[in-house]
Formats: C-alpha cells, sequence, structure tokens
C-alpha cells in the first residue's frame, strides 16, 4: 500500500475556497490518507470533515502547516515530493520511477508557487503541459499511481451510494 | 479518432465561474473538441477563448445553448450522452462499453441537476460514489476514455513549455 497525502499552497480564504474544497474532496475519494492545508481557513476544514463524517473513512485534513517544514519533514522520514505543475516532466514520462515509493507527498499550488518549490520537490510532475486544472491534474495523479483510487472502501460510513443506471439511490446504514 | 465534447448545466454566474473555467480547460486539455455552457457567460467565453488563441489547438466555446436541444440533437446524430454522476454506473464497470461509441457527450453538472438528465443519459457515470468534484471526475474519464488524452499537440501555439525537471520555461514560437 503507498500513503499518500497532498499538500495545498498558496490557497486564498474567499476567493480559492471552493477550488481547495474540490482539491481536498478529490484526495479523499482517490484515496489520499489526508490534506495539509498551508492557510489558515476553518470552512475549508469544517466542510471536509462534515463529508468524512457522513460518507465514512479516515481522511485527515490540517490547517494553518508550514510548507516548508511540511516537505522537510516528508523528506526526512523517507517519502518523495511529488510537485504538479504545467511545467514539469509528462506524467507518463515518469510515473514507473515514482511508483516506487510507498509515501508520495503532491504537492498542489494554486495560481502563483514560490518558485523554490521547483527546486525542493523531488519530482516536478505536468499532466499535459498545458493550463488547466489541479483538480484534474490531482485526479489523474492519484488513478495512475494508486492502484485501488477508483475502488477504494470507506468504512464507518453514514450515507453510501447504491450505483444505479439511471436514478439516485442512497443507503443510510 | 473519438469526438468528445463536454455540455456544463447548472453554471451559475459569480458563484461558479472558476469551477466552470477548470471543467472548460481540462476539457480542452484533455481532448475534447469543445465546451457547450447551458447558461449565458461571457466571462468564461473569453477565458477559454483566450487560452485558445495562446496556447493552441481549436477547442471551441459556446454559451447560452439549451441542454435538452443539445442532447437530442447528439443522440439524433448518432452520438451517445454520458452525465458524469456520483450516483451512476463505476467508470471502471463500463468503460469499454463506452468505448465502442465514437461519439460522446460528457454532461457535467452543478450542485443539482435536473432529474430528468438520469434518464435522458444513455449512461451514467460514476469516478467512484463518493462526493468529490465535477473537474476531477472530467479528467478521469476522458483519460480513460481517450487513448491521446495525455499527449495531445495543440497546432498553432504561440505559448508552449518545454518541460523541465526543476523550473519553468516556456517557448513563444
Amino acid at each position: 500500500m503507498v500513503y499518500f497525502a497532498v499538500l495545498r499552497l498558496g490557497h486564498r480564504p474567499e476567493r480559492d475556497q471552493r477550488v481547495t474544497t474540490h482539491v481536498g474532496l478529490t484526495a479523499r475519494a482517490l484515496g489520499a490518507a489526508g490534506m495539509y492545508l498551508a492557510s489558515a481557513d476553518k470552512y475549508i476544514v469544517e466542510g471536509i470533515q462534515d463529508v468524512v463524517d457522513r460518507w465514512g473513512g479516515d481522511f485527515f485534513i490540517k490547517d494553518q502547516i508550514k510548507w516548508r517544514t511540511c516537505i522537510n519533514r516528508w523528506k526526512e522520514s523517507g517519502g518523495i515530493v511529488l510537485h504538479l505543475t504545467m511545467y514539469g516532466i509528462p506524467l507518463q514520462d515518469i510515473e514507473e520511477l515514482i511508483k516506487k515509493s510507498d509515501r508520495i507527498l503532491i504537492v498542489v499550488g494554486a495560481e502563483k508557487v514560490p518558485g523554490e518549490l521547483f527546486g525542493l520537490a523531488d519530482y516536478n510532475v505536468a499532466v499535459t503541459n498545458q493550463p488547466h486544472s489541479e483538480v484534474a491534474g490531482l485526479a489523474v495523479v492519484l488513478d495512475h499511481l494508486n492502484p485501488t483510487a477508483l475502488v477504494r472502501e470507506f468504512p464507518d460510513a453514514k450515507l453510501k451510494v447504491i450505483p444505479q443506471e439511471h436514478g439516485k439511490r442512497t443507503d443510510t446504514g
């Protein structure tokens, strides 16, 4: 089992709340263990915690994280740091190499990130070299690197979807 | 070559502008031909057109689209309609079936979509049955269904990334 966590940088409360929420929920749904947020934002923390409480699993969300400290500790513990950026090496060219690691911190910036990050990251990885979305990039990276991304179970869920061909059905177990 | 387009429903100007922009840019980057927007929003149209002008390719963006008409015409022309929803059938269980089609309209809602849509869609497809992000879902669906999603060329680009291991480099061809 590979252990994934996400570090979200450059989040500005108000402006980035919806996109950062999408980043966090995508991280959870596709199998990351949790998200570190390099800003203070109670709204995000509570919103994601609320999803965890209802939909299960043990995804963690921590705000007010110092990003350099987070990256340095991750590396000291033997993990690798993958920075998601349109300027990086195409995912398909290095994913086999990255898969050799069993602790991966995926760093996801908002519009601007400190230039220093490109040097601190072990891998700067692009999901296409086109401008698009950090949410999309994170989803594709997790789907490629995590064999169980689409088939995870979420224990202790109060709410669960029963997949339907046409319609909506949930089970409140 | 499979032809993909995206139909974005339920977009509310102001509230959804950033997420809808992410949907459009993800559609373009991962190989859709264009996006229909079922609302009027000049800001989205101009923003995405600006990316196309600078980064190349011929992605189209059309707003003020009537969604029922769009879906019906797509079906009449022999295409299939895939509605992305957490209530649907897991992608991995039906992707081989969907790959038999060569014209796929991917319908991406905002938070609430009309119930009618579940009946109109040929396939209701889930990227995990967990709540997360329509941007993430769209990215994973395009990556699974489109063999060239990550390796597309964008002709006539004014701006192009030269991938780097550490750093940022663009070519203004």
